[in-house]
């Protein structure tokens, strides 16, 4: 399969997946149904394990589970060597299950609760980036009246570097109005690492930060590397502090339509290396050691090997208005254009005509706003077709609901003409289980 | 309990929920958590038992199951003689389990799939509120197919009459955008409903429209009555059709906080006479038949019942910018700040102290749109204290998600001090039970 083609259609005119023809994956396991390329999502974690090992070897990718978390999935980065980003009990349940190395956690979150906190300490998952003085708190006080925890904790402090970038802008603060992290400029963030290196029963590790999602510019890498390996430096000179992990987040934009840049490999190299740079610089000119850098991708890696399989159910035109193509899922399992008017590229998988028209295809729920892409151009459509919604790999399963008592949809791997369910869909049982 | 009051504080200033203490069930429960006051459920369907008994006794009270669906609401609901709106197969399928008066179900939808409407044959459900062209011809197949089902099915049609009402606001317009429905202004309304008599199989019983939600205006309820019995009127003098059915759906509004009016019981009769005052006028103007009555209230009967119950977790104060309380729920289990920007009101649940301050609640997700109430004044809030957020009883635990790998919360139904779970929470297992 060629590495910049999602998808080909074959002597019929009929979409193939990774080898897989997508009229009969919707036959077999019916529609709606998340189908995950098992050869794109390992050719992007392919590329990042190689850029960083061409640019900068002393580092670790760390998979942003949040995007798509399951069992399957843990198991595949593992074959990369990748560590992974959790940020709640469940997520730290779900890789605990796939055998994840626990010393190849991260903990992420705001608000880790002390029964999030105590799970991973049961599981040896000791790596914690650190958000906010309560939670420093929390982990003192755990260190304190547990000798075991002594020297065990690994604390990365995640700070505001005061740059937020976000699709095609972005924009520098001094005062980031953020649930997240510690602010940089204020001087909080000063002050919050010098009081975790004073306990000597913690380690301090390094710094985390992570300046948005979806950038397609390197500029905001390299201008947050820079304030960050000043940052850096100043702890060095004033208070003696190395860091040892460096950790800038992702955030690598990703193509949902044509209006977003087709980023290639070397986009991709070029984001790591506007950080790497800055490293480099900055190590070398205040004479530092050489942090490992972490990078976290989530989204990069599995939303392009993710299409959805719909079929195309009643159909409304209202005559000078729009017309209406109403799909068999919707919001429960992709939200992303209820919470965030996100544009997507929907195609018929079986191509019959060039002639195309402007559609609006909306879900199945009985909301209003459950719209899947508002005024996209594609093929005529008929009752029964089948279509396929690119790019939803990441944050659809993963943050499906059963909105309207609608089940969950399947999540269905191929590879080179195979497919295999990871996730099963839910039943109609499933629903009412939890009712008493 | 007062009918006026949704809670109250003890003698040591803690917050009762129909007699339970919430405190209590905080510590029983664990957090967060979603309560429901029964009183305050029963008191609102009474209210509109008795409305609609003395305002006109031909009428359903039909509860749009898509606010909170289980099966413990349904039999509640059952003993005050309501129907029910069923939207999806697993509505259906809870309705069913909950052993529903299969009379007593209305199925609607813009996209009722094949399986979801032999689902609804299968267990004898034979009203539709039928939404478009491609489901008349589904239901006209289906009937010329099985003679089983000749006469069976009672059709009502969704008709949009060009008045749409949102929060304090309408608006009337000739050319309805909206994927529900068939337009009235058209004339698209009028042939679609003379096809269906025509087919002397099926069983045309009248009209559903539904003007909007979160109303709190009479004026947008008497306009549509008014121009729907009109067209009422019409298809009588022109075509001899009776409308046997007049269904004017739901949308009355209720309280979230004190931006919005807080509605009492005159002022939810006053809506329905509005529609009530229109129809008899159109009755008797033109001699009509007496139309049965159908109102859909959901969030109105199941909203302000509701409750739920968090633990603060970590604070974080941004100076000169904003106060960031973080709770252990968020967007998972309630997406409504993320999906609409709804506003809410939160309450200390163990009063201590007069004084005010503004703060932002947020959740625990790792996303900067995870929040659930933004600049509130409340109460000073330290870790470890008890919060509750009212009217949550509504598309809350209905469009809870597992984002995150969070687990569902249960629901409680709480009565006169006692309380029940009535929906199982989720366990970790159960976030991994579908992974392969």
């Amino acid at each position: 399969m060629d590495k910049n083609l999602k998808y080909t259609f074959d002597k019929n005119n009929e979409m193939i997946i990774d080898g897989c023809n997508a009229l009969n994956l919707a036959k077999k396991y019916g529609t709606p149904v998340y189908i995950l390329s098992e050869t794109i999502l390992r050719n992007r974690c392919q590329l990042f394990s190689d850029i960083l090992k061409e640019l900068y070897p002393n580092s670790i990718v760390s998979y942003a589970s949040k995007a798509f978390c399951c069992k399957a999935i843990y198991n595949l980065i593992k074959e990369y060597g990748f560590s992974c980003d959790v940020v709640s009990g469940g997520e730290i349940y779900t890789a605990v299950k796939a055998k994840f190395d626990n010393n190849k956690i991260f903990f992420h979150g705001n608000n880790k609760t002390l029964s999030e906190i105590k799970l991973a300490l049961k599981n040896k998952i000791y790596n914690f980036i650190v958000d906010n003085y309560d939670e420093l708190e929390t982990l003192e006080d755990l260190v304190k009246k547990d000798k075991k925890l002594e020297n065990k904790l690994n604390i990365i402090v995640r700070i505001n570097p005061g740059v937020e970038a976000h699709t095609h802008e972005y924009v520098q603060t001094s005062k980031t109005d953020s649930k997240f992290g510690i602010n940089l400029e204020s001087g909080e963030a000063e002050k919050f690492i010098v009081r975790v290196c004073q306990n000597n029963k913690l380690n301090f590790m390094g710094i985390h930060y992570h300046i948005g999602s979806q950038i397609f510019d390197t500029k905001p890498y390299g201008l947050a590397a820079k304030i960050v390996m000043e940052f850096i430096a100043m702890l060095k000179k004033k208070h003696n502090i190395d860091v040892k992990i460096f950790n800038a987040g992702g955030g690598f934009g990703v193509w949902y339509t044509n209006k977003d840049p087709n980023l290639k490999d070397e986009d991709y190299k070029k984001f790591i290396k506007a950080t790497v740079n800055e490293i480099k610089n900055g190590v070398s000119k205040n004479n530092l050691i050489e942090p490992t850098l972490v990078i976290e991708p989530g989204r990069t890696l599995v939303c392009e090997a993710g299409f959805t399989l719909y079929t195309v159910g009643n159909i409304k035109e209202i005559k000078g208005v729009r017309k209406y193509v109403s799909i068999d899922g919707g919001m429960y399992e992709n939200p992303r254009f209820a919470l965030y008017q996100s544009a997507y590229t929907a195609v018929k998988c079986k191509s019959t005509e060039t002639k195309q028209e402007k559609v609006t295809i909306v879900g199945k729920c009985c909301e209003s706003g459950d719209c899947i892409i508002k005024d996209t151009k594609m093929e005529k459509l008929n009752k029964g077709d089948v279509i396929a919604v690119l790019s939803t790999g990441a944050y659809h399963y993963s943050m499906a609901s059963n909105y309207n008592r609608n089940p969950v949809p399947p999540v269905i791997m191929v590879n080179n003409g195979k497919s295999r369910v990871i996730v099963k869909g839910q039943t109609y049982e499933d629903l009412i289980k939890y009712d008493i």
